[in-house]
């Protein structure tokens, strides 16, 4: 696994003091893993991290302590981490390490992040052993750093999501009547470790015939039949960053029924992406999706958003979707990356999907799965 | 996908309105995807149930319509669920439905799993919008009924486990010097596929040579070689029941310390099995393992809990770990179904880790993976 070197984690946690102190904050418990690591480098899936404006504590039990030490001793060391083994459980550690600061202090929590009986817990202990630091809930302060890209992150993001390639050939070679949908994921996920990932990025998704029409199904043990439409959604996770495709092919000649389908969110994906560019709002580039459906009669069919922010999380910033009443609108920024994937979905009959990875450029965006996007007839 | 028929359901929600009544809520908002998944048969990652006494609302939005619709007309219908569609955001929906309630009402809301973020968001707009709904939280509503496993549930975890047999199988197949850590867990997330899982039940973990001794190894480019202790931990999830089994092998013959060791955690495993029947804190199982390792030198090797409930989660209750002052213990009872899991980890040189999943029954337990424990030599 290769990690951002320690300047690149310097520069991260400079931004987040930066926003600890212009809002008046004298350190913050993070707790969502993504933003531990991205601060740290500890990738663990348990640890709790308290930042100050001058210190780092990170605390993580035994299971870690060794892989901690080693990220400690390598070129991606996080400078001036202090870490501080938790002997029994996470909340303990934390109201100690809390009781250590130099009081009275104000520290946030991860309101989108914490859940409210840790909270409710944390208040109670810090008030019964008198100790003087008062919680406030926070939103996005590591996330705000983490919706625009560094170029280390750009380049991961690259490569993992040019790698789907040989997964989609090898998805693509499974495809044939009488192969069950769990055998096809399995050969995908086969394939997702052969290309070097460390782990699928989500359960794959393989949705045949009158499944297709269900956009989050799980892979069954449906055998294809000729004339299905199969929705094949993927991906890996790659030095921690995920990738995220979708491709819809055909099990043998594709309908007419299914070209016009597949011709439709094509198009709607194509309108979404020319709508990409510096200082859009998100929501413009769903509506750009949308309109094209709409414009062929299909809008009903369209139920989901258009796409998800990808980084280290499956589903982060920015959200592409409709615009929400009372909420203020996410102008795109170079460095964001997200997916972009229109479906349609007919109940009875089936759906279509087309799901690709961008970036936002200076002057649009740039495509980074690389798998053609035609329907082809397999098997 | 089978699923548990309508009156097992119902036998369910019986025992969570029970508890609402005995805690004066009138209703429930539940959050976590394996409770409502549980009380509902909606096996989607988004939704939230609200349970009052009388009635059942499901929240989804659009991606999961058709799959709610089609277990809605199976045996495995909720009765009585009422389904409303998510246009937009889950918050907005779930304070809708809340307004639809006879208030003044009193709801929990499940404090372990709801984020302070949504929860203050809740309150603040309730309070806005002048709906007579005071929100309360509540712990283990649910969860108290999932910890002992019905029939149909223990059925379903006992195949679960059965079927690791066939990829720990091929597991070992693929277990040769030469081979990269990434190959190996390839090869054995294909055969949970080929066992007819729905999906990996966690991240697969293959820990070769110094990296076993990092109980939580990510699988990496490294290389086995002859000599190397690697310690595999995988698992599938059937029918939406996980299962979990870690095995430690020896590339080629096994040198004295690795069969010293291998041993060690053997017995102090087999001193935790011997330790389960109802009636016996969990936190006595994990002693009987911790002090068969502290009789041998190696107390200080084994930083981890012994063992976590299994089911619709991966970790769930019940904790099998040292006991915590000043918590209550968790007493075993017939139904429960949890990993026996000890381990050694030795810095530099390398670590052990031997994992079963087992029911406590009326007199003790049954082990139920059926993977031989003998250290192996391989390729």
């Amino acid at each position: 696994m290769s990690l951002p070197e320690t300047t690149i984690l310097v520069a991260r946690q400079l931004q987040v003091r930066d926003r600890l102190a212009s809002q008046n904050l004298d350190g913050l418990v993070v707790t969502a893993p993504a933003n531990i690591r991205y601060l740290t480098n500890h990738a663990g899936s348990a640890g709790t991290l308290v930042v100050t404006r001058s210190q780092m504590h990170l605390l993580v039990d035994t299971r870690y302590e060794e892989a901690v030490r080693r990220v400690q001793n390598s070129p991606s060391a996080c400078a001036g981490l202090e870490v501080w083994p938790v002997p029994d459980s996470y909340e303990e550690a934390l109201v100690d390490a809390l009781a250590r600061l130099d009081g009275p202090v104000v520290v946030g929590i991860e309101a989108g992040h914490l859940a409210v009986g840790r909270y409710e817990w944390l208040n109670r202990t810090l008030d019964a052993r008198r100790i003087p630091v008062s919680l406030r809930s926070t939103e996005r302060v590591v996330e705000q750093s983490r919706v625009i890209k560094d170029p280390v992150e750009i380049a991961t993001l690259r490569e993992a999501a040019v790698r789907l390639e040989g997964v989609a050939r090898a998805a693509f070679g499974a495809v044939r009547a009488g192969v069950s949908e769990m055998e096809v994921a399995g050969v995908i996920e086969a394939a997702i470790r052969a290309a070097g990932y460390e782990a699928p990025a989500f359960d794959t998704i393989v949705a045949s015939g009158p499944n297709s029409a269900l956009p989050h199904h799980r892979p069954g043990r449906r055998r294809l039949v000729d004339g299905d439409l199969v929705v094949l959604d993927f991906g890996g996770v790659l030095d921690g960053y995920c990738s995220d495709l979708t491709r819809t092919v055909s099990v043998g000649t594709p309908s007419p029924d299914a070209e016009r389908l597949h011709a439709a969110v094509l198009d709607a994906q194509q309108a979404a992406l020319d709508a990409i560019r510096p200082g859009v709002a998100s929501s413009a580039v769903d509506d750009a999706a949308r309109q094209a459906l709409v414009a062929r009669g299909l809008g009903e069919a369209f139920g989901h958003g258009t796409g998800h922010g990808l980084g280290l999380d499956i589903h982060e910033e920015p959200r592409v979707g409709r615009r929400r009443t009372g909420q203020a609108e996410t102008l795109l920024q170079p460095g964001m990356v997200f997916t972009v994937e229109p479906g349609v979905y007919l109940p009875g009959l089936g759906g279509v999907r087309i799901e690709d990875d961008v970036l936002v450029t200076a002057n649009g965006h740039e495509r980074l799965t690389t798998v053609p996007r035609e329907l082809v007839g397999l098997g």
